[in-house]
């Protein structure tokens, strides 16, 4: 048993609340339990120089936490730069592009920021899983106000993080999980099953493919439930994405 | 009539919710109308260094805006530093002071953070109502867990703003009215009934005293009912503060 | 008395020196007692970006300290960034843009810069009150050879210093006096009466509104004493001005 | 057949050569084809300030680019820091702390820098795989020195890339083939055939579980190559290690 | 001729005004011609840190321009830092440690800040030779207090240019020779003749060593001028000095 | 007899490996003794902004040290900005031009980049002699390819440096002899026996002009020698800069 008392395959309760930005083209509040992500995405007509006259358009992310999202406050440069920062802000960009044609964007571009309420673990997911429903949101906006004219998305995208601890494999690691365990890994994936990025990294012991196998089974099995969440707050996106 | 339906000396729809923040000493979300704040205030066991050895503590503040609270976003380098992001931030420091006595804090610091969620005008009279709001409820914490001895709060704090448009007066403009208007002050009251801070800026047309005077007369109607809101969400500190 | 000896509504020693320097289009040295600030006005021939296409031009303000300056020395990055520094820089601004036609100026635009050589105390509002001397030194030669049409300059513009110390009202607060008060108010009037720009702190003990009017009737009669001053080595300005 | 004549699982001309710098305590430049990574480890007595007292050490890593190591040059502040410059840091890092007893390093830190001087594609796999030869040539150093009291090394680490194009796993990638392929993912694998790192991106086409197990096999190929190559030019580490 | 009428080996008219700032230890205004510099030096009892322990104490200098210093406005950030000012801020502080015995100041700090009011060439130049009566100055003060026991400097410094054009040597150049000329040279030399530093540049055509030599003899005239001009100002210094 | 057993006028071991980048359009690795510096030349077909409409180009030049080429690791920011770097910076980059004809260049630019990759005295006269070369083979190439229609070098350009140590005169100064030495000078001659640039410190002691013009003679010597070593791998630009 897990110190919050899930199962080793359990997800936190998943929570995602769209729609909380007055000006934001699509937005939502995503919850992995007490881990809170406000996501928003901004449309901007033009995309970024080096794609001019690619006729392709763009999807960017940017991350950041709230000074007093952790327990200890971080400081604002800090929370808002550095390393680890950009890192994550790289991947949500490119796990969201993975769900979108370009060029059915055109050039156009969608900026897609995740902050930080409350952090508990697994921002980094929840952004990536929240940022997606902010995206599908702005999509289908601009849709209906005929600014473009297909839906550009073309699957779905979620993450979730699993973790290694003493041969169990855990699912969504809260923050004391994270702390504690040796190997933690984060998957993306596609709404048809398929991996968009996996990132894991053994802070103490290496693992084996028997056990990268293992955790893949129950990554799976995460994601699947976080596009049903997805699914619930999109509405029409599901059929227009084509599947 | 106001765009907005709103008397002219009408406060917006005033709303506080304590304890938003699972980590933060004290919080609360402070709405003015669609103007939306989160406040947190952050305990440190020591005062910054240029006060070892004085005796008495210290409190200030950060003030930020999240990217898209605004109608255009704002990027984050800016929306964090900046000239217009200081003032505000030591605006709001030197008025929380103004409720404390730093001596009855001891060589502790409380770092109160102000992040802009919505924007829709006052948000630095918002940041100083609820982060006053955040502050009690931080020194509230700290006396029932013995962390400081006696109640450092002497006093009440809010802040509104007021503007002057074809003679009018208006109490607590949105971003619409803000934008159009000639002359904006802002006032930070105590619940004794005296003035804090008095900022008043004449864009275009500068104001005569009469002006000032008037101005002054719907702002204390204004604050009052702000220490209402307060009194509401932060229960016992009021007897505490001895006033 | 005061400690240098002044009444309590009395003004420190003034004087404006024009023309000090070889290259800017407006300058002078305004001394209060001992603050001395150099003004320099430099004129562009251009309007900043946003402006483009207005018809309307702009006139920003940038203040700095010289490292020794002060008591004890500033670090050069101090003495010209800061939220301090920024702040000062926009209240120069903003006054200075009250005293002028910005449709008149046309697509064009005017820096002020004031540098403060030695600061005793008030040195924001000896800014001010030199800085619209640069300003219009600099207005009186672009008109001279016709690089402007009209004088832009709509009124005068000054701005003192009052304080309020054991219930005396103090005009014109010098170093040791600032540091030893509660409450500092920085006026900013115009040639005809009006305010500007209104900003009161109380540090320790909030004020009145009573004691609030008993300080702007000081400051009044400082700032018509100022405009005097002002008058003296302005020369053709007054007149063109329209009063 | 690839561009370069290789066969799909073959690696790149692998060359290592130690010692190349007068001063750091170990050094080498790794070759990965025409990818040229200067390594070099220095040692500090004491560790970071956040370990005091825990008798643990720490070892960290520094990538950067030399301004022309590519086809277009690169501004020196872009090649320094940004976002990709602080990823690959990190990960370097990380992967050569899989290889430490920092415990037995105790208070001390050794600091890896790599250094770009030509790169080809794969310059973070080149940069790990020779940043551990250059760690373990300064441990070797130390320990002979009496500097350290035993070999902190507790295995082998090294690094391999393996695209996925057309159904062909690719090992090793060069720049022209990484530049045109969907997904490129980075190995790093210890002696003992675990992984520490996996880090997978589809840029274009997501990839399926079969796929991510084809291109394992292949990266365990590399990895096996690497340590040749590594011991070959260490000597006595590996014994040393343990193994 | 040239063209302000001076002999090719005349110095523009040299002032300088002692003792212009009301806080600093030491300073002056130095004025080459149109060129004017505020020269003011900073007295800390200690040393930087990597001086403890060792006896010896440190003099640094700054150099800054204010922003209308000269014919086009400089932005504040490009005047305070930038190559070229730190370059000529390590020139002035090499220069004025050449004069100074820093054993006899003990372990103790001196800042010499040299501020461009108006720069019409020579600036450095002035710099080194204002500066120098600033130091000078100071620690007749720090003396004179017993602050230090024995006065540290053990000769003069001044600095002078010398241009090359048309086959003649220019000494002192003001700023239009300065920008119409191939070959420039500082030098900085003490009162027993010898040099401290010499530096010199051929922007279009490099000079032969007899142009050198011949530009060394009008050099020494220059400095030595300069020399009865600080210590014109200085006073007792010049016996203490013991030359 | 020197501590490395040279004569006083006798330079360390001079190697310069031409072409060692795969990309640069000119390169080499310059060695005087230990220390060694990498040198590439980056073309640009078009020249900085300020330069459009002059039919001149343009060359400059960027210094850094790798953060392990000094005894004690030098911080990556500091190793790549700061006073001391772009001073050399702008050194090389005069030093390179007064042997350009920049009308010649046309509207282009070439960056010379010059890292330290160990450091035992001397890298900035290294950098400057390297840096030629790595410009000179640039501009070959692109005459050979008709990207440049004639050969913009016009003369050859060399740097050395000269310490003064009682009473000797040493060429070529390594590290141990630089931090021991009072009088540090750096010369950059041209192939026609002229000055391009004369640097001289005297950090404790000044010198007299006679020990100057002793200096001069070593230094031309010097520079003789390093032509040679230019001219033999550079082979046909000697004949085609026309002496």
């Amino acid at each position: 048993m897990r110190t919050d008392g899930r199962l080793f395959d359990q997800l936190r309760e998943i929570k995602i609340t769209p729609n909380v930005s007055e000006y934001a083209e699509g937005s939502c509040i995503v919850e992995f339990g007490r881990t809170r992500v406000l996501c928003t995405a901004t449309y901007e007509p033009k995309a970024p120089q080096w794609l001019m006259g690619s006729g392709a358009g763009w999807v960017t992310a940017e991350y950041g936490m709230l000074p007093r999202s952790t327990h200890t406050r971080i400081k604002r440069e800090k929370s808002m730069t550095g390393g680890r920062t950009q890192e994550i802000s790289r991947l949500i960009g490119r796990s969201l592009r993975a769900a979108v044609n370009l060029k059915l964007l055109g050039e156009r571009q969608i900026i897609v920021d995740c902050d930080v309420l409350n952090a508990d673990g697994g921002t980094r997911t929840a952004s990536v899983t929240g940022g997606y429903v902010a995206l599908a949101l702005a999509c289908k906006k601009l849709l209906a106000v005929s600014e473009i004219k297909a839906m550009p998305l073309v699957n779905y995208v979620s993450a979730i993080s699993v973790g290694l601890h003493n041969e169990n494999i855990l699912l969504d690691l809260n923050y004391e999980e994270d702390s504690a365990i040796g190997t933690d890994m984060n998957f993306v994936m596609t709404g048809s099953g398929q991996f968009v990025e996996v990132q894991g990294t053994a802070e103490h012991t290496p693992f084996s493919r028997q056990q990268l196998n293992a955790m893949m089974d129950v990554a799976e099995k995460g994601c699947k439930e976080l596009f049903i969440h997805q699914a619930a707050v999109m509405g029409e996106i599901y059929r227009l994405a084509g599947k």
